[in-house]
């Protein structure tokens, strides 16, 4: 697996407006994408910050996968996003070593690029999302 | 407050020989760095990936601040460091703002770098941490 960068990290909030407020009066940085993800039940917006990303994740309702965090977490970090040249080869890579996938197939995310998470078991209990940039 | 990049993000583990051999195992990665900060209680390592990077704190005890997010939450995400230009600077314009820090000066972190942490309260319960690299 060839990991090109830290593609984005995530942070699950519950008023997306309001943590984009937040974020641009104290950082004074500004989204440069925000998207409605009906498939995944999630607004997001990306900010730009050097070289990554944050990424802000707001559930479109409680009985989503964002949704369920916020429920049983509340707010904050949500998962880390590698950025790899060859995702099917990085899941076959995963899979062949073991590796518990939440997703076996890479899906379509946010800005069209191609992504699947892995299980949080397989490294420190850190959700871990790989996305190959279209 | 100028961010010139997301520094690292932090993975809170309990065996950090075991989670690096699985970042190694799953990813290719291996730390540049190493090092035991007894004055925060955490061994760390630092991970390069593309442009940022990510680390791995290991708590040296249970009354320490990672080992008591251990008990409380698990292993997992931690934190997010931003890189700043000038960290007195940033710190000013915060505590200016009304947001609440949880640390009011800087100190030494890791590398050598100068850090402070800023309350999860302020931002979408993720605990932030301020670096300005030396």
């Amino acid at each position: 697996v060839l990991l090109l960068n830290i593609h984005h990290t995530a942070v699950a909030v519950r008023d997306l407006d309001e943590a984009l407020s937040d974020l641009a009066a104290q950082y004074g940085v500004v989204p440069q994408h925000r998207e409605v993800i009906i498939e995944q039940g999630v607004e997001e917006a990306m900010v730009a910050i050097g070289g990554s990303n944050l990424q802000l994740l707001m559930p479109l309702g409680d009985d989503t996968p964002v949704g369920r965090f916020l429920s049983s977490r509340g707010e904050g970090l949500h998962h880390v996003a590698f950025q790899v040249v060859d995702i099917e080869a990085a899941l076959a890579h995963l899979e062949e070593s073991g590796v518990q996938l939440v997703d076996r197939v890479a899906r379509r995310g946010g800005g069209g690029h191609r992504i699947a998470f892995v299980h949080p078991k397989a490294f420190g209990g850190a959700l871990i999302e790989l996305v190959e940039v279209s």
